[in-house]
């Protein structure tokens, strides 16, 4: 597709002026685009007014209008946000590991920029100025591939970001947006591994499944997240109600949310009717084992798919189990390799668990819903991986980032 | 394809045991397979035979047929090569950077094996051997899919692994080769991604070029190498000279050999004459430039292709550039991204080139013959990436393994 091998060049290009531009001009763009989105939301709104009305035409409704939504609160949040990723260390230029090998030969490892990433997202236009400004201050170009039904808010946000980067003398190809955003299109990006380095997939399980096969360009999967609170026998029991209840209705819509109760068979009869009816409080739906039904009133019983479900909504699956092997087998069997907890005060068990569970992030004692790159401490985030292949986990800026080994020699030839 | 699942599935199952396995463990399997191939090479010898062959028969002549063959000595290699690995550092279950948050949760991230490696090579049965040892050591379970032509020789290496694994109480399972042989069991396993964590093709560009358009697995690219020398007139031309034959000559056949040489114009006349008259003697064709043509005896024109091809032999692409960014600009259009040098004594030049060139490995008088697991100090290698996502450069043991976050927490949970 023609308008993407010309996009690719040009993110190349601007890829290398970028790996050269100083820390200082990176964070002179974010804060000048911060206050720009502010001083300019009122088009921002009015192109926003018109995807909705469009979306609205096209039938579209609920989480997915809320979504495509800005609001001026939104766009001052999307602006505060730029600014913290300008507050942020950069993480380009450091050099890992240096070291002189006997013969004579100092080789360290750089930390360098991607240089260009491709982002794939759906109907959120705040995307837009998230992942740009994570990359800029990476040093990377980006090419960004939204969702239809929110391409005049796109484009409003990118036209803005654009000129911000000219006026500061920055290429504007820093950051693309894709005018066609036909199914083929998104295809076309994900063959472009001649320009592209990287391609993000952002957005529901269908989209990144899509991604992951169609891609020629390395993808880092994110998001899937079937999580599970394990109750050992061994649990501080109020530890664990708490726990359970915050990771299942904190925020039942994200992937770090607890879609899966495992509880120890001797200690179900104490914590399930607990556990029971403060879920069903808080409108939880209980989806149970046989045990589960006999021992919560108003659970219903699971079907084999419940066990493997990401539910993303005030629903639970719970099952009693006979060890702790047991729940680490129904983990491997059913968990998406995100984020699982046990609840137990044993030492052994607790490191047992953190060994076996093979998951992007493993819990003693905690709720699930701290699997978060700002949780972490990484003061900004791209996405949580559940892969194991360069990044796993909440992905911070250094995860945009690459290395290349620098070496210095004095005239050595291989013998 | 039903083989490939149920090796996939049993390769699963291999690695939560591998995961869990001491370092003792895995040395142990490592000696005892060296031990064995020794013992039992009449058998691998005998099965080698029989590839070589029926290769014969079907016509494969010259490079392919020394890659596929073993002989007493190429097996004694392969037994140093699972010692000396054996030898070496455990990366796994080292803990990284572990922190404690304001909310009293303690992070770390520690280091695990990836899971199921699948191997896609060619012709080399020594592969099967290496990429074990390699796998075994960092905890993974591996998939082999070789070449049809060298397919008796690498059932005969697996089966002595596999009875060494399971004498010494090891899955069988950790190491299996796949049987069917055709286009598409390669095809069926760069779309194993429900079982697979990481998909390495081994051989030529066209090879990882079709991995790379069809793997739903991750893959990491290694391999092609169009790397250049950059002679600066700031160069100290005897290290400039012996360099650049030493880059070229010293194994025309791998990825790190220089193919393209770039002489500043200012010391063309002087520079391109010895080091024509030197690489002719050691027959090396020289396609050259306008310039190069008329400072070199006996220099052919070069075609525009030349400048991108990786020749892999005794050829060199050699032309004249006004400048170093000229020579960046070169490097930059043409070049593969795996290894590049500059000769100079300007430190600015020297540290500018550094940054600008955007390869895994960048060197400042050095032969680029230095990229390897071995030089760079690594002690082993599974190949060189030249893909920027998880690896880049020279791949060690630490490549092979992914992290996990694991998280001691004592009730916390999210407000």
């Amino acid at each position: 597709m023609e308008e993407l091998i010309i996009k690719g060049k040009k993110a190349k290009e601007a890829s290398y002026f970028l790996a050269q531009a100083s820390t200082a001009g990176k964070n002179q763009i974010l804060d000048h685009v911060a206050e720009t989105l502010i001083n300019e939301s009122g088009n921002i709104l009015k192109a926003n007014q018109n995807d909705m009305i469009n979306a609205e035409k096209a039938g579209l409704k609920g989480a997915i209008m809320d979504r495509l939504l800005l609001t001026e609160e939104r766009i001052v949040s999307m602006a505060e946000g730029l600014k913290e990723i300008a507050a942020l260390e950069d993480p380009v230029g450091e050099v890992l590991a240096m070291r002189k090998r006997p013969n004579g030969l100092i080789i360290g490892q750089k930390r360098v920029p991607m240089g260009v990433i491709g982002i794939i997202y759906e109907s959120r236009p705040n995307v837009t100025a998230d992942v740009f400004g994570l990359c800029l201050k990476t040093g990377n170009a980006t090419i960004l591939r939204g969702g239809k039904e929110a391409y005049a808010s796109n484009l409003a946000i990118t036209s803005i970001i654009q000129n911000v980067l000219a006026e500061n003398g920055f290429p504007a190809e820093c950051l693309q947006l894709v005018e066609n955003t036909s199914r083929e299109s998104a295809v076309a990006l994900m063959q472009l591994d001649q320009y592209l380095d990287l391609l993000i997939p952002r957005g529901g399980a269908g989209l990144i499944r899509t991604v992951v096969e169609n891609s020629h360009v390395p993808v880092i999967e994110t998001g899937v997240g079937n999580c599970h609170i394990y109750v050992d026998d061994s649990a501080d029991l109020e530890k664990a109600l708490a726990i359970t209840i915050n990771a299942k209705i904190q925020r039942p819509g994200v992937c770090n949310a607890a879609e899966s109760l495992l509880v120890h068979q001797n200690v179900a009869r104490e914590f399930l009717p607990q556990v029971g009816t403060e879920l069903l409080k808080h409108q939880v739906e209980i989806r149970g084992d046989k045990a589960v039904c006999q021992l919560i009133d108003g659970a219903k019983p699971a079907t084999e798919k419940d066990w493997g479900t990401e539910f993303l909504d005030l629903i639970i699956s719970a099952a009693v189990v006979s060890s702790m092997d047991d729940a680490i087998s129904h983990i491997q069997r059913y968990g998406s390799g995100h984020s699982e907890a046990i609840i137990t005060e044993n030492y052994s068990r607790a490191q047992t668990f953190l060994d076996k569970v093979d998951a992007a992030a493993v819990y003693i004692n905690a709720s699930t819903r701290f699997t978060d790159g700002f949780e972490f401490g990484f003061g900004a985030e791209i996405g949580i991986s559940t892969q194991k292949l360069h990044a796993r986990g909440p992905m911070g800026l250094k995860e945009l980032t690459s290395t290349k080994y620098i070496i210095y020699g004095d005239g050595q030839i291989r013998e």
